[in-house]
């Protein structure tokens, strides 16, 4: 039985796992982490494969990190939330920790998880789809993880679906992410608290009548009540969710949309209103079948996992070059 | 030296030719058809295939053809112009050459020809847009030719670009298009020319007054001689190009767009033109290399010698297979 | 009593009434006219107006046509559905009649009609919108009807909501009209039947399976049976009529938009839409009331009786000068 | 010879002036004042019309100020600068100064001195567009100030140009002035010189390459210069402001647009494109002359002698009925 270790680098912690090969976790490890330090990033991923290595056998190491990354070589080209900028991670751990070390863009490897073991395990296209604060996504095409010249593939959330439209933080305008994600829900909520119009009631006593409190979660709550309008924030998320697939799909021709991240808690709410709009949008539609949106499964691990899968598949190539 | 056949079969006519390992047509030929009927086709394929063999020894046969092809199994599953629907394009034409067959998207197989022989040859990932009546596109991604779930990938030119924009013959409004094609072009300046504004002065000239008479060479030829008016027209299609292609390198991260059709021949006019709109909306920009906009090289003959490659390709695996 | 004669010049009829300080409508003549000849037109308003003289006595004639017209002069200067160019009209039928003859547009006069003795009568500053095929407008402000330099405000329905949007017949792109009308409301329909979704059975059914044969009644019929995509339709066009007004809203600021023609036989299926749209949209919303929207009242005779009316103010006010 | 006061009422400035009946200002004064005491600037306003009625006898006097105006009872509903809600100005100046007062909305008044004395005096239908900070309008309607029913007609600033687009601070998304402004003007200019792209270098020269720095002037030096980024920044703005005008003449349909505010410095530059979007983008333009757009003549005076001139009209029509 072949056990891969999957790290997953946040900001602000750093979350790793034993993994097998039937996607399970075995075991798992937590550190909290200083975005500041790259060095003592590095520090802090060796000492939790360490940690776990005292309890199972591993063969190889898979991390996952946000930003650009040159998969090839094993180089965070650049990094949104910690400093590090053209750095060779693969390399950098592979000599701490004495174990093969593949590096990939955190969207990519909770892409690969859902396409090995999550819902896409059937199909060789996919396309998963993060809904969080942003919009982030990963690609799978003809079974290969798709990644592009730059390791800058898959950075859906910034497809532009307005043209002149809202403002992103990324320099352009009309960004997917600005109406597709829960950023957008959350603005639009608060909009309509501000308003002060009475379909806005339900929303506004959630947060105490104070729209700056006012989150996600709560127009969850009030949409999964029955509340008329926080069901229809939620469609229109949903709307534009739909309408940004369609875009994609004229690119990608995905057999499958996989939908993760926070606001997918509210279940067919926006999952069903998506479906909608992208069957409604998708190109060729009369000729040729619908595509399937479907919740993502692996929930948070969803990174942990394929990164560590990832590091199995390389290291196993590698193992048949050189036996053969 | 291994030779193949590509065949690019079109509404109205086949051509075809023996292309070598370097992308050399070493000899080419045409037919004729009748895009009623499908079995004529098929007969005419493989009559020309019996012609070019005649001249050279060959190994394989790639076909190329508009609409939607499930590459694995060779068949067409839909196609525009001609009466296909499901056809099993590739074992009829097995069984009347005794070849090798492939079966491509025709705009596929070109992509292909300019990845492998043309401006993109020393690159991993590349996008091939042709700028015709419609935007046509294809996509090598990592070295492979990207084709989706059911061969629909690469439907570039019905991104939308505009929400409740233009409406496109596919039953979307606001496709790519609606705004960068050579339609979109011709459509522009015959408005300029009904409008009796003094800055279509010269385009009317040449269309003798009559603006349905206009049609895109004529803007090339004014631009070219200096007129103002269609100089703006092709920038304004440039700039729509490249907006398009931002939004597709979103999701594709290609080292290089190759664009080829009818409109490049106005050259920097319109190239210019798309490099600087990519420029300006590309994803990451300022983290990032920027990505180059060249012109096509191969022409009309894209798709023959696309197809002959990927018929080379796919035998050499197969009989790498046999042998090992 | 002053009573005066207000005519309405149509494309195919003439509808003509006898009309008191009130609104009233005391008698009515119609004609068959023919499009083609503007000397018949002419001698036909003639004719109906002596129809009608013979049974009351009147001071004025009020006349309603669509297209350019000045106002001052008494001149259509274009008809978009008869032969007029430049006419004379007030002149030719004070010539035929020997009464006071005022020409207006038929939209404002329609507007004057609601102004007066419609919803909007204790109003100073109005807006009625016409939801037929496209969509018309007529304004008042400060109590007065507002025709602009050349006879050619308060074409509403061409103003553009969308940039690079729906072609319209005005040569421009994305005119209200074009997603506000009944002629959108149709288009949308026969879209979701044709795409063979589920939730377009019910108006499938109503029209046959033919969605060319599908026509906006039939929408209304099955929206008000409770077929839930029907009043979606419905929705979506109700949210683009408040869009819309939001954007003259701004320009205008009436006290009050009265909408009227065929599609508002749905009644709050697409006012009450408009209505939020509206309130959603306002500028200033925060810092002023809500600008009410209501149904027109006085159906299609809305033109005669408003032509009526212009004619009866103008004559007064020229006989005040006499009489001062 | 009937000489009235004009009081233009700024955020941190009070200006006046002495108006005669050609709109020349004969003596002119100013106050810095309190934006937080809106008593203090009632005393301030009776303090500089004291001043210039020590120079001349002036029979009345008109108020220019921000914010929305019930015109008739001379209430100040609600000003964006200073803490006025519903401040009876008219009542409170009469009761200090012992004169008749108007007040009315600076946008208002500035429309209306380009329209008495600027270049829109041949006409009875203007538009006035202030592009400064924000767009700010004017409308003159067959020789009538258009008001609207609570005093907030003319926001022209506010139509909606872009479905889903730019924020606005005033709570709507796409409005014109998000496009159209100087703001809009600075936030391009600043993107591009942040873009680091070599053809902002002039720009990046100008403000010493701290985009933050970079302000409409420069710009505007920059452009007159010859710089071509520069004048396409112009051009872009001219081609936004046009495309507005073109909607509002959909409206209101103006014999002309008198353009103002800082921008219009670039002249030319600004004006020519804006000229050319709006002749573009005209209903019904084959069937009817252009409209003009013209740079305005007052400059920063044309609140102070708009109001002035409206204190003339208001005290002769009470005047008249009193002697009638």
């Amino acid at each position: 039985m072949a056990l891969t270790i999957g790290v997953d680098v946040g900001g602000t912690k750093i979350a790793a796992g034993v993994v097998d090969e039937e996607g399970a976790v075995l075991a798992s490890a937590l550190r909290d982490t200083s975005a500041a330090d790259p060095v003592a990033i590095q520090e802090a991923i060796a000492d939790v494969v360490a940690e776990l290595r005292a309890q199972h056998e591993v063969s190889a190491v898979g991390v996952a990190a946000a930003g650009f990354v040159d998969f090839a070589n094993g180089v965070l080209l650049f990094a949104p939330n910690i400093n590090w900028r053209d750095e060779p991670l693969r390399d950098g751990l592979q000599a701490r920790t004495g174990l093969p070390v593949v590096v990939e863009n955190d969207a990519n490897a909770a892409a690969w998880g859902e396409f090995r073991f999550g819902p896409a395990r059937h199909v060789d296209d996919m396309v998963a789809v993060t809904i969080g604060t942003g919009v982030g996504g990963g690609v799978v095409s003809g079974g290969q993880m798709l990644r592009g010249a730059k390791g800058m593939a898959g950075e859906l959330g910034h497809v532009r679906l307005v043209p002149d439209g809202l403002p992103c933080g990324c320099g352009n305008h009309g960004c997917w992410e600005m109406y597709a994600s829960g950023n957008a829900l959350q603005r639009n909520a608060r909009a309509l608290v501000q308003s002060g119009a009475p379909e806005g009631r339900a929303l506004a006593e959630l947060c105490g009548g104070d729209a700056s409190r006012l989150v996600g979660p709560m127009v969850t709550e009030a949409a999964t009540a029955g509340d008329q309008a926080s069901v229809r924030l939620f469609a229109d998320l949903g709307r534009w969710i739909g309408e940004g697939m369609a875009a994609i799909a004229a690119v990608l021709d995905p057999a499958l949309f996989v939908v993760g991240g926070g606001v997918v808690r509210a279940g067919e709410l926006v999952v069903g209103p998506a479906r909608e709009a992208l069957a409604a949008n998708l190109t060729g539609r009369s000729q040729r079948p619908a595509i399937a949106v479907v919740a993502a499964a692996l929930g948070t691990q969803a990174g942990t996992i394929g990164a560590a899968d990832l590091a199995r598949e390389v290291t196993a190539a590698v193992g048949e070059r050189v036996a053969g």
